[in-house]
């Protein structure tokens, strides 16, 4: 087996899920993900923690989905109980084909989503922490050969997250200490303005102690306050979402909600995620990439979001952890995240002032303050 | 995909384990039944059961095993609260390599055993089916091409399963009714007694309806009255146990306990599941194999067990099935079987009268009366 595989279980069970004997773990195998969940479980014995194996088959899914149709029983007793009970769910993703449930209608997809809501929130509640195993489904999802694409993936895993997280720290600081979010593109199709005032981002160092649930990671994001958001943005970066490429999506929000979109593929796709519920039409997370490991689009939001140079805004469901303590942000049965790429003609402004412009940000020796707009 | 793939999983939920809307089903899939869990999903879709998916991966379990060794948590809180709130699990068996785990001590082995007991009781209080799925491996284990061993597997699962049922509650009926049950061979090396008074067959027809947990099954079974047992039993059909071959072993019965054993291959096996706890020295389980459709042995306990011309007897946990309301019957981390040929040279007793000779029922027209010893 490939040493990588090791050293990622190694990262995912102590430095991201930080698992100590006796911990309850739900480890989820997607049907590529075999040989990274043995070495998981390699790693789990050894620290004395308890094991269950759960089989995400995408096959699986679609055969049932298709069956069942609608009416789907919200929380399943067994199902429930499972996650009401773990500690932390480990999830390997690693699909042998990416567009295996491409013929489940949106529709059903939906029902089964709505219906997942409370057993979906029990599994948030736990140190549940997200990962992919390279397949070479998502290689070929990727465009590359399948060991560029192994490459690939672990130069995004296997960082040195300490030293990730604290160049993190800083903007995280400035977004905390910030009122006012502006993302604006040059060409005038992008200009987004949002609150985050009150919200407190998340540095996420591809760890549970930074409430930072991806492996890899490398992005630092927040809540929008959802009833601000107010503008217009140009989502240039290309998305593969429920099996459709979503292209060139163009969204208008008012009063935080979106009152007008178009995309040149996908549209039906983006339409049935907006339709699932009112909290789908509003702002759930504005994130900032900041891994540089990651340095093109693998259609593969794990690792999209993160990249270098890029924004992504999620509607749907906010993350508790932005939000203060007490008070309960946008609420939606989806969580999807759409990407801008803002390495060049493009900048990030808090409370007016330029923190990043062509992908540098204000503090780093790069950034060039004659070309702020 | 294969049409007998389809029909097996229809057997498996409809005619099994009797799901209907609304259940809370487990699917424990094993490494190569994939292509089976996705036929089942569908059915279970269809009826509109709930249905969770657990990945049991003797890979997995290697490695967990050997990097734990000991002191393994009894009843983790969110595997027994899976089991405690279904309905039903299906046991979909079907390994890729069946010598997966021969490298994990036997004292490893064990400890996770006793350690799993609660989990197991848990999941046996359900409307649980164990069945299989052909792999290579198993055809492999068993002599045979793959295509051989598809056909065998199917010629044992797609029976008539009414049919078979009406068949063996005749034999039910003698044993419920009957007070001591002797099996004994011509050449002096079995002769073996006990009571099995006041105990309840189970006609093992392959569905829950009749306590019968196996799919394919075709056994008829009892647990004797584990104090009783004496004599001597000749295992000469060669099993698989735990990764080794047990090849004729002579284990004799004093008061219901072993007092002697061996084996000329698999004896330190022998020893070790004998050594588990004192319930592991005492029967819980005869069993007589009604299945003619199974027609030779392939290394397979689900099928073994079930070939007509048989007798099984396991020792270890008996079945609560068999036993009058209230009362525990034999207690152990273990259940396992070993299989004596009786089909020439053997008759089955109960009360001094001989039901079966040379492989043939008293009430079946090619039994022979002369020929009793």
């Amino acid at each position: 087996m490939d040493d990588r595989i090791h050293q990622h279980a190694s990262v995912l069970v102590d430095w991201s899920a930080r698992i100590t004997a006796g911990d309850n773990v739900v480890v989820s195998v997607a049907e590529g993900a075999h040989d990274l969940a043995v070495a998981v479980a390699d790693v789990l014995g050894e620290r004395g923690a308890n094991i269950v194996t759960t089989y995400n088959s995408a096959e699986i899914s679609r055969a049932y989905l298709r069956a069942h149709e609608t009416g789907f029983e919200p929380a399943p007793a067994h199902e429930q109980a499972l996650y009401d009970n773990a500690d932390s769910v480990l999830m390997l993703g690693g699909d042998r084909n990416t567009t295996a449930t491409a013929d489940v209608s949106g529709e059903t997809k939906q029902a089964a989503a709505q219906a997942q809501k409370q057993v979906r929130e029990a599994r948030m509640s736990t140190d549940w922490v997200s990962t992919v195993h390279p397949t070479r489904a998502l290689a070929q999802q990727a465009g590359m050969s399948y060991a560029r694409y192994q490459d690939f993936v672990y130069d995004a895993i296997l960082r040195d997250w300490e030293t990730l997280a604290e160049e993190m720290e800083r903007l995280k600081q400035r977004l905390d200490d910030g009122s006012e979010l502006r993302v604006v593109s040059d060409d005038g199709k992008t200009d987004l303005t949002m609150s985050i005032d009150n919200r407190t981002a998340v540095n996420s160092a591809a760890s549970v102690a930074y409430d930072s649930h991806n492996l890899p990671s490398g992005e630092v994001f927040t809540a929008p306050v959802e009833t601000t958001v107010s503008g217009t943005v140009h989502f240039d970066v290309p998305m593969m979402i429920h099996d459709s490429q979503i292209r060139d999506a163009v969204v208008t929000f008012e009063d935080g909600t979106v009152v007008e979109y178009d995309a040149t593929a996908g549209a039906e796709t983006l339409a049935q995620i907006l339709d699932t519920d009112p909290g789908a039409r509003r702002l759930g997370e504005v994130g900032i990439g900041m891994n540089r490991g990651i340095d093109q689009i693998t259609n593969n939001i794990l690792f999209d979001e993160k990249m270098g140079d890029t924004v992504h805004f999620a509607v749907g469901r906010a993350y508790d952890a932005c939000l203060p303590a007490g008070e309960s942000g946008n609420d939606s049965a989806v969580h999807v995240d759409l990407i801008t790429d803002i390495g060049s003609g493009a900048q990030i402004e808090i409370d007016n002032e330029v923190i990043q412009r062509n992908g540098r940000f204000q503090w780093e020796p790069e950034f060039d303050s004659s070309k702020v707009s």
